[in-house]
């Protein structure tokens, strides 16, 4: 969580006792995490123990808390919300690994790698699950229908997104749509509820929840700029998977789209090729063409306008958090 | 539908006519799935239509909608239920097949066999998460509760199976207690949800419940057996995929526990052989050692008790069906 709470513009902004009562919410979530995840099965408990290292930002969470903080009081449902979020994100993420037959994420093996795909793929339906049956508890009907349609919207996305590879016709607006369901939507989907259930007026939760929805743009394209353009060592995970899987991302739609006939032709022979090295071919290319930039500069008009939508908070130390991850999420190394 | 409604012992028990609201319930079962699963995305239909010509017995719908007739009144709620649980049903059938490699189910190409693993997977989601919003739509906390808390022990059953691969030490108890999570747990909440929202009494909702759990017991024994002696053109699906994912089965537990040391490393040296003829093999030895028989011997007692449930229902046309399930789980060939 520090590394979300570091504000390098101002350093001497909030003191880090300001800090504290979030860092006490997200203790409470992970403990919620702990408690709600523990199997009678040892076999069970190894593997969800492993997943538990992966301890990535814990962004959706932190989320739902910032923004429920910013709105008034933070409660009991907030903390087991959280919790039901981080289930289905990290659900997502253990599914995209075997989707992606990815080996390291967040430094760690992963769960495919070390117990194969099978446990992988039970183990998801199994968080996923776990996740619906703890938003149940609550005997609030909003949360299981807000969760229920936002994580269907995700899977969605996510098929789209699957059924979409090799695609080398897809355009900007489809790829926005995509990104819109399997990342936007579910950091939208934190941002609502910290809201509402913090008693929010209704057009504060409208704005909390466009600002996630941008946010999450935002992030996902700096996510998949991190995929063409970052370093393993630094994000911790397998990257040029992608290009690997013939998923277009929105640097290489605009250089398709922006490129004279020939030069397409050659992207897409080098596309299609066989063999794992098409970052390498392609990164020179895409810096050349001006594609990064340009995906670059989408991902921060993003953030500019998430950053705009917090104008319906008052000022607090938990809104300038929320402003500082609308930038960090664009300037990021992992 | 048809198939469950006959009464091969009492041909005349109940006239066609008497069957005319169940068939009505069902029908509209399949309009809410339909009316669900409808995609914007295009190549999510294709998709979903294609897992739509599985068509299988219905069986998780008409139990519900069976003991909801059996206890009084059928509601709109129901129906909305019975698509769930089929939905939930259907997700992890899909799952089941990239687990286990399979090519056909119900005389149809397997999603995996034509969209390949990454669709399949995702499909799973898709229908899981579609469940859970369809059942919050209700907005009664009970409802998400009761299907969040099944789902989740039908995976934590599914994995607990995946992790014990391979371990030819199964006990008895532990194979009931893995199939009791991931078959009679479903089965017994569909009976729960059926009677809950009839508004049943409280003792007759627990003894429809154990009604259930017990006929899924004796389905799944049913099951176990047919793939080490059905046929694939009557089941229309793989079989023998258990032994060859080295999964152990009543039949080959007890077999393992009944027989001398040596015969016993006999049996284990052909489970743990390369190929997949190992059916073929063991089917003998399954035969001549009692241990088919035992399994048979094991469902039908579950299958007695499951009727002894139905005391607690006046008798009704809905009973009688139900009465005949826990018969024709046990005797069946697909």
């Amino acid at each position: 969580m520090s590394q979300l709470m570091q504000n390098p513009a101002h350093p001497a902004a909030a003191p880090p006792d300001l800090y504290a009562p979030i860092v006490r919410d997200l203790e409470e979530v992970e403990r919620v995490l702990a408690q709600t995840l523990r199997s009678r099965y040892h076999q069970i408990t190894a593997v969800v123990d492993h997943v538990g290292q992966y301890r990535g930002k814990r962004l959706r969470p932190a989320l739902l808390l910032l923004t429920a903080r910013a709105c008034g009081l933070v409660t009991t449902a907030h903390h087991v919300l959280a919790a039901v979020v981080e289930m289905i994100h990290t659900a997502t993420l253990v599914h995209d690994d075997v989707l992606d037959g990815a080996a390291v994420r967040r430094h760690v093996a992963t769960v495919n790698a070390e117990w194969g795909n099978q446990t992988s793929i039970l183990l998801g339906d199994y968080l996923f699950t776990h996740a619906f049956h703890l938003s149940a508890t609550l005997g609030d009907p909003r949360a299981c229908r807000i969760i229920g349609e936002s994580t269907n919207r995700v899977c969605e996305g996510e098929l789209c997104q699957g059924l979409e590879r090799g695609n080398l016709e897809l355009a900007e607006d489809a790829y926005f749509d995509m990104i819109d369901g399997k990342t936007a939507e579910l950091i939208a989907c934190c941002c609502r509820l910290g809201a509402l259930f913090s008693d929010a007026e209704p057009e504060v939760v409208e704005g909390l929840t466009r600002y996630g929805r941008l946010l999450g743009l935002a992030f996902q394209i700096a996510d998949d700029l991190l995929d063409l353009e970052g370093e393993e060592r630094t994000t911790g995970k397998s990257l040029g998977t992608d290009l690997d899987q013939l998923k277009l991302t929105l640097p290489l739609i605009r250089l398709l789209k922006q490129s004279p006939q020939a030069a397409s032709t050659r992207l897409r022979q080098i596309m299609c090729s066989p063999g794992n090295h098409k970052r390498e071919a392609l990164l020179p290319l895409l810096r050349e063409g001006g594609a990064l930039d340009y995906a670059r500069r989408r991902a921060e008009e993003f953030a500019n306008l998430a950053q705009a939508e917090l104008e319906c908070l008052p000022r607090s130390v938990c809104r300038t958090i929320l402003e500082n991850l609308a930038e960090r999420a664009v300037h990021r190394t992992s």
